[in-house]
């Protein structure tokens, strides 16, 4: 392939901004106080409401410190080093990450300590994540079987002696995703952990996979179980680390895992939500633990994709310019809140919904009595945000007014 | 929020790549003979087939030569400079684009013409698009209202006197997308454009939508009359062009379409395929016209997805370590095709499935006569090329032994 086109000249043109002669969109820009709708933007783009993330970051502090536990909060989620960097500043213990890569990211960005919740079992982020830990870095990750031990042990084998790698065994459940299987399963990994430099530093699970409530609290039962049983055998201590917690589920953690139950030891609770920090107005508004708990807080969602209306070919159909590039559709469909004619007027809407997308386009359902034209704005919520950050490299932050006050950066 | 995290350090951290200390990779590591397993990327990673796309690009400029159409490729599908710069080299006649970014993107690249596949509502970049037009750029974009004329025009009320700003009237069809859903209705459009500054140039279709060949040549027809009307009216010419096609019915665009069949008009017919660049194992693979025509050609599938098995908790289950961050899911699941061992072992798999993706795991269904263990990686092919591109900000380009020799960076 020729490469004659000019690259580099692209680096600045973030997908939702609109600076045609203008620098990458940067801190200057964030803070030259553009309206949302004043020309510095085009559509679709996805803006964070600042307030709302404020109120959600301090919130789950809040419930983490009433609760007595860490908090690591998942960054896959928005991978946004100035949302892990709020996170960070409100209390955070560490930063919870998915893969090898977020965990380079991180160590770039100077997070001083992070849980990667999966087994790491490529040699080369092996190697490199123990030169980083002899280097003061803090990490943990995750293991699951006694194959994967003898995998990372042979990556490592070459390793001078030097500050152990630290690890939790995965208990999983049957049926579910990674994790033993069993409390029995747990010990091997834990014994077999002990013929290596690789630290046994306690346990943890996914508790999201699961159908109900009930079999939530049965499961982080078992996990609270399998802590016991390796601390009884000497496997793991003084501290032990007990790990779980996505969004949809820690009211249960803290009834199963809260207090003071593992007598003798220093007993580290760490919850891993992550998509709470913007929450939804989907799946997560649907399902959070607030709504079980009112008095312990709510969340605000703080993310709105704002698209155009660019055809209303029939009678009952509009479709607006946002599709499968830009909106999460992987637990729901986003969610039409406002209209915002071109005259600025801006009014709620009710029974208007997305019935499909395509790649950059989205089907309007429209009721009867809503008109909407070529040209009108429709301001969406979304359902996941996980699915919903790793579509947009820069995202502006807005005020409650929409004039933009920063910006977010992504990185995927 | 504090930005106290040092975000420039990530610009180089692309997903995929392992490159702690290193660069951004650049050209200079696209061309430094890594294997693909060598721990120059880590996993997932998504590896573009250099072979495949060659040939393809080949295959589908000699398909619209041969039947005297224009291609204009759709660079949605890919947003890659290079294959961008390929599709151009040989021979390509514009590139379609989505969206006013995408075709920011493109006059910033060098490319010479686009086609706009959208009605392009938004005042500032219209207002750009026409300056770009006075000096030198070749833009076209769709209409689709009296409505959307009239937002136009109001956008461009103040504009000096210049070159014309080219549409083509969008034919649709009722229950489909965008697009006019009568002749008479294309007609009443042109009739509107005639009184502004707005040139029409002919008329345009996307047959994507419908569901069998019957309605897409049916369809077809209906836009071979527009035109015909269009031309009778004199509301368009000398020249006439005339726009269709995705990747899945370009033979019947060829049946329906080709030949010169306006009498007293220079006509152009303009194929907009965008899939067909990486072609795919999923739904494209099913869809291919090729299929039906076998003497003209066939794609092959260009792009390979590379994870790793994380854990085999159960039998019967396995997890690797990639998701819906990587792989696309809305037209099917990723194929498993191979599997490589530690030991560098390759073997064809059959009978190995996805049943599922997380935002970061995929669950892989292992029948009893296949071994998987931690540590092994699986190669899959993957089903819809635009929901695979836009997940990866730089890919690597490997030959068939799996050397990397160049890589692709992503604009969206």
């Amino acid at each position: 392939m020729r490469h004659q086109l000019d690259e580099p000249a692209l680096d600045w043109r973030a997908k939702g901004f609109w600076q045609p002669d203008g620098p990458v969109p940067d801190a200057a820009f964030g803070a030259a106080g553009h309206s949302l709708f004043g020309g510095a933007v085009t559509w679709p783009v996805l803006a964070v409401r600042r307030s709302a993330v404020a109120h959600n970051v301090a919130t789950m502090a809040e419930f983490c410190a009433r609760h007595g536990f860490s908090f690591a909060p998942h960054g896959k989620t928005s991978m946004a080093p100035s949302l892990l960097d709020a996170q960070l500043s409100a209390g955070a213990w560490a930063i919870t990450v998915a893969t090898s890569n977020q965990a380079l990211a991180c160590r770039a960005l100077g997070v001083p300590r992070v849980l990667l919740a999966n087994e790491l079992l490529d040699p080369e982020p092996l190697r490199w994540l123990a030169r980083e830990v002899d280097r003061g870095f803090e990490a943990l990750f995750f293991v699951d079987s006694v194959a994967g031990v003898e995998v990372i042990g042979a990556a490592l084998a070459d390793r001078p002696a030097g500050a152990p790698l630290r690890v939790l065994v995965e208990l999983g459940f049957p049926g579910g995703r990674t994790g033993c299987r069993t409390v029995e399963q747990v010990v091997e990994v834990a014994e077999a952990l002990a013929a290596t430099q690789v630290r046994l530093d306690g346990v943890a699970g996914y508790e999201g996979g699961l159908p109900d409530g009930a079999a939530v609290s049965a499961y982080l039962r078992r996990l609270r179980t399998a802590a016991t049983e390796l601390a009884h055998r000497g496997l793991v201590g003084p501290e032990v680390i007990v790990s779980a917690g996505g969004s949809a589920w820690f009211d249960l953690v803290a009834e199963e895992l809260g207090g003071a139950w593992l007598t003798g030891h220093d007993l580290r609770v760490v919850l891993r939500s992550g998509a709470y920090v913007t929450h939804d107005h989907g799946f997560y508004a649907a399902h959070t633990p607030f709504r079980r708990i009112p008095g312990q807080g709510r969340l605000d969602a703080a993310l709105e994709l704002w698209a155009q209306v660019t055809s209303t070919p029939e009678p009952g159909l509009a479709i607006v310019g946002m599709g499968k590039r830009d909106a999460p559709y992987d637990e729901g469909l986003p969610v039409p809140l406002r209209i915002r004619r071109r005259s600025g007027v801006e009014h709620a809407v009710t029974g208007m919904t997305v019935s499909r997308l395509n790649d950059h386009h989205g089907y309007l359902s429209v009721p009867p009595d809503v008109e909407l034209y070529p040209g009108d704005l429709v301001c969406f919520g979304i359902s996941h945000p996980c699915t919903a950050f790793d579509k947009w490299r820069v995202l502006p932050v807005v005020d409650d007014d929409h004039t933009i006050v920063d910006l977010l950066r992504t990185y995927f």
